[in-house]
């Protein structure tokens, strides 16, 4: 089968190579793999920022979809044919994660999705929503969920609720899709004029522009009646956790999950118990999240906004747009077919 | 100024009487009524079905909407001109009601709103959502804010998950409006081909004829996938109680607050258990939660569906309809104005 | 091995036969048991009438402790010696229950635990409280975690709040200790004078005659300064269930767990309404629950109250006395060793 | 009546003056104040560290004790001779908090207790546990409700589970009473050799030197069987914050209050993310909140820890014994009697 291998540090060390189909052992399942969606990690993985010590050669990518192409003995939940997409966390399956459902992630610690074929256990799959296809699927197990945790899952956001969503990756358009089809409002911000049109194209009640605002979270409040935001998902890290939490309302809630501007978060005591806010530290979501997530989609229609598609053999140029533009708005897919 | 008084039990003892306008006390508001609704409760209140200790005559109705005609000293809240919804439960303002709380209930221990003008403590009203009219308005406080509370505040309802409502009274039809709101799927009962329509048209996904089915559970069960319905509201008591649990899903949410077929609910532990279903008895909802539902409603641009609407001159007609009919589809407004 | 086997329905047609001992599967483990104890449910069972639809023979039981003798294949986190209790609702491991957790329980689905040797899954098992023999640990499985589940992981209950425990079954004298290692009030029932001394003794705050006062709750309400219980676990069914409702607070919990006196609950809309009553029907609970329970038991240093001891030799004697008695005061147990 | 009034800012400007002594207005309540207690924020008011804008002269302190002297027109809830505590955010009654019960703070932005009366609203107040003198009682408004919000009403401790609490201050000490009294295991902090024994007397069944282990996250971790704690409450900010995320169990709770050693809080987000931390910010609790904590103190019998007590006329003496001790352990009073 055709994969991408990571064979050294450095986006131009991922190559086209050919390699044995795996094989489903006992309650496994093969799945040929139709689309994968990069993410940030995958880039900080990919040129070594994240972590030196992943072992090399790796196939990368943690985001997937396709079909069920084979089953392992004792397999009943799933038949050749049936449409899937791969659970990133895949040993997190109900209720809260702990340190024995923790160690196993796509990508990080198995081999990643960037190949024709793909080997995972029975119960790490999620039956691909019926008005998505796999290109629009492949956008949903990381960015997809990571927004519905926070959102769902923690904040439990209500109809009528106020929702901040920041920029326009992955994680922030999935959160303002589920924001708005779970009756909330929601606030958007981005830096581009071109891309507040498309937010509120997409439904965004308000928009700010962060450039022309530096201290953004004035401007939230501005237009949450004086009061600020129920939840917000924090993507950016050290640049932007002070707006957020001076963006929220009382007993708001702040998703912690992106550091592309510095880990090292300076949190305001004054600020954060001036409004008794939330601070909750997570990473993606359980399968159960994963399936209530894919029914909220059927449900509701949703479509995963796509930003660019590219192919197999664009590897290295998708993840070098990943990890360079500033231009995007929403998820960039890799097909495989 | 004008006002209905119950001046025995009976319908025909409903009387268009003359009162004097009552004046605002400190931290009190006097709301100019524009419009009342009808709960099956004031029925039930007015004929002496529910009980003959009520001190009598008294002005009836719980529900009701307006304009702040005038402030008492040291109301800061609100405005002459405000337009203004009356919270029913006034003592239940935020969290969880207690005995304390649950002992004023507009309409049964204070006078009722079929009145041009009615007192009330300044922290009993809820801001009129600015997409409705008084008329619409009139009829949030109790159904609404029973549907809200029963989906929103206890079952935390999801994007995705699968609602159950039962009939087309005014609460049924706000469990219809807010779970929609809230990106869920509906399933909708009516004993009328016609009313099921109407509920289609309304955006119920699938609709079931309990005429058709009197075990209408299987019916819930097969179109939700066999799994049955997250939550519902059930709201007619002894007559409906072993459908609405063997309707549920896995952890479901069954709301208690209808005796219209009876209020000695015979419960199958075993169906129950089959499925760790919560049965959760309340009464309307908090100031809080009405101010959510307000927001909602303001939000999502939700309108109530309105059955029939009277003037206070017919107030006898609109009891007799309430009390009678069958063929109501949403909620019986008597306008003052 | 030495086993009781059920031949046919009817308690003495409980036989002591010899029976292979089983061998591990990889992921499985063998386990000695030391300790099994008896739930109303087993006699049920036994007698056929909970269901004559169970195929027999089998063997009895659903609540076991013991010692780790063997470990399958790809095993690594129990090792030979390990003293483990069986987890009863095998599948469900964590958060809330569904359907696909819910249909193995041993004992019913599967063989029961009264023999020498069983086999469960890795995953199965819980490590035995270092304070307690395997006699003691034998009784957690299905009283305690029902306990458990109900108090802790539904009702929440909190310091300083109040419990009310009904008679002297294993459920009630779990939930009587849980109860006050939580910090809360207990209130515990019985109809023995005899009884309410011990009752009072294993620290019950204040203890109820229920034979001299058939209307208990008026004694719950006034022992709670008019207030009512916060939570119950109803273990008797349709006698108790009116009473258990109106012995409730605001917002109080009743679990609704057993079927002794009749499956048909009698619920009344007024009373539960009166104070917001939430009816919680559940069996049981997750691998999770028992966890914590374990964890509970052992820094509390807590001992399970034990009735009485059979030898396996006299089973059907221990069956006798778990179904006809109303002097026991804790659980039954019947040690293999 | 004597008062201790702050005439300038500096601890030397705390004089004892005569003040004519209140009178309630309706719904208001006279309290003869017997005892308050110090909390580190009444040592940055009166110096002027936590900010220059406080009106000028004020009687400081927040934290007070005593029985009702009188009572206004329409008090039903007390009658003279009621021993009452008093609650510190008086607006904040009951579920969560907002921006309109959050202004009302005594001794902030209203007067403090250091005089022989203060007037309160009705709703401010909480009956004295039985088993407490005024003086003891007089430390649980600020400090005991702090500890009770972030454990139970927060974090939901349960049995089992285990608490760090970090030093001997107020807080942290009704932290560890109200764990032992919730069952918890307690890993209390000190680098005292002599304190850590008073910790294991109280009941720790852990303690560690955090001196001795500057990286005292890592004994947290073993004391844990390398699972870390449920719940902290950090109280010191800047300086503990980074080993108070890293001594956390998955899903673990830490309270965000203290500001002592720096308010800029460096939160890494992968040290948070790896446990999946919720950072919780507050300001002590409800009305709600104080009456639970009052039942659990009556109901297993808890006597708040006390360091020091002083008289009305060593009021400056106390004060900047809380300002500069490192030996406390409990709270410093000072008595009115």
């Amino acid at each position: 089968m055709k994969a991408i291998q990571q064979i050294a540090f450095g986006l131009e060390s991922l190559k086209l190579v050919e390699l044995p189909t795996p094989t489903p052992a006992p309650h496994e399942v093969l799945v040929k793999i139709e689309a994968v969606s990069l993410n940030y990690l995958d880039v900080a993985l990919a040129t070594g920022t994240y972590s030196k010590e992943l072992p090399l050669p790796r196939i990368p990518t943690s985001d997937g979809a396709g079909v069920v192409a084979a089953v392992g003995e004792n397999v009943t939940k799933w038949k050749v044919g049936d449409r899937v997409m791969l659970h990133y966390n895949q040993l997190w399956q109900h209720g809260l994660p702990s340190r024995q459902t923790d160690h196993v992630r796509i990508g990080v610690s198995t081999p990643g999705l960037l190949s024709e074929y793909t080997v995972v256990p029975e119960y790490a799959l999620v039956r691909t929503p019926s008005n998505l296809t796999s290109t629009e699927a492949a956008t949903l197990p990381v960015a997809g969920v990571t927004a519905w945790t926070g959102l769902v899952s923690y904040a439990g956001i209500k109809p009528g609720q106020t929702v901040l969503t920041q920029g326009t990756g992955g994680v922030s358009l999935f959160s303002l899709q589920i924001a708005l089809a779970a009756g909330a409002k929601v606030i958007a911000t981005s830096s581009s004029p071109d891309k507040l049109k498309k937010l509120q194209a997409l439904g965004a009640h308000e928009v700010v522009d962060y450039k022309k605002y530096p201290e953004w979270h004035t401007e939230v409040k501005r237009l949450s009646g004086g009061e600020g935001a129920h939840a917000t998902i924090d993507v950016a890290g050290a640049a932007t956790i002070s707006n957020s939490v001076k963006s929220m309302r009382y007993n708001g809630f702040v998703g912690l999950v992106g550091f592309m501007t510095g880990a090292q978060l300076p949190v305001d005591l004054f600020a954060a118990v001036g409004s008794y806010v939330r601070l909750q530290a997570y990473s993606v979501g359980s399968l159960e999240s994963f399936e209530h997530l894919a029914a909220a989609i059927e449900i509701n229609n949703i479509h995963p906004v796509i930003d660019s598609v590219f192919s197999i053999n664009d590897a290295q140029e998708a993840f070098r747009y990943m990890g360079g533009s500033t231009n995007q708005f929403g998820k960039i897919v890799i097909e495989l077919k």
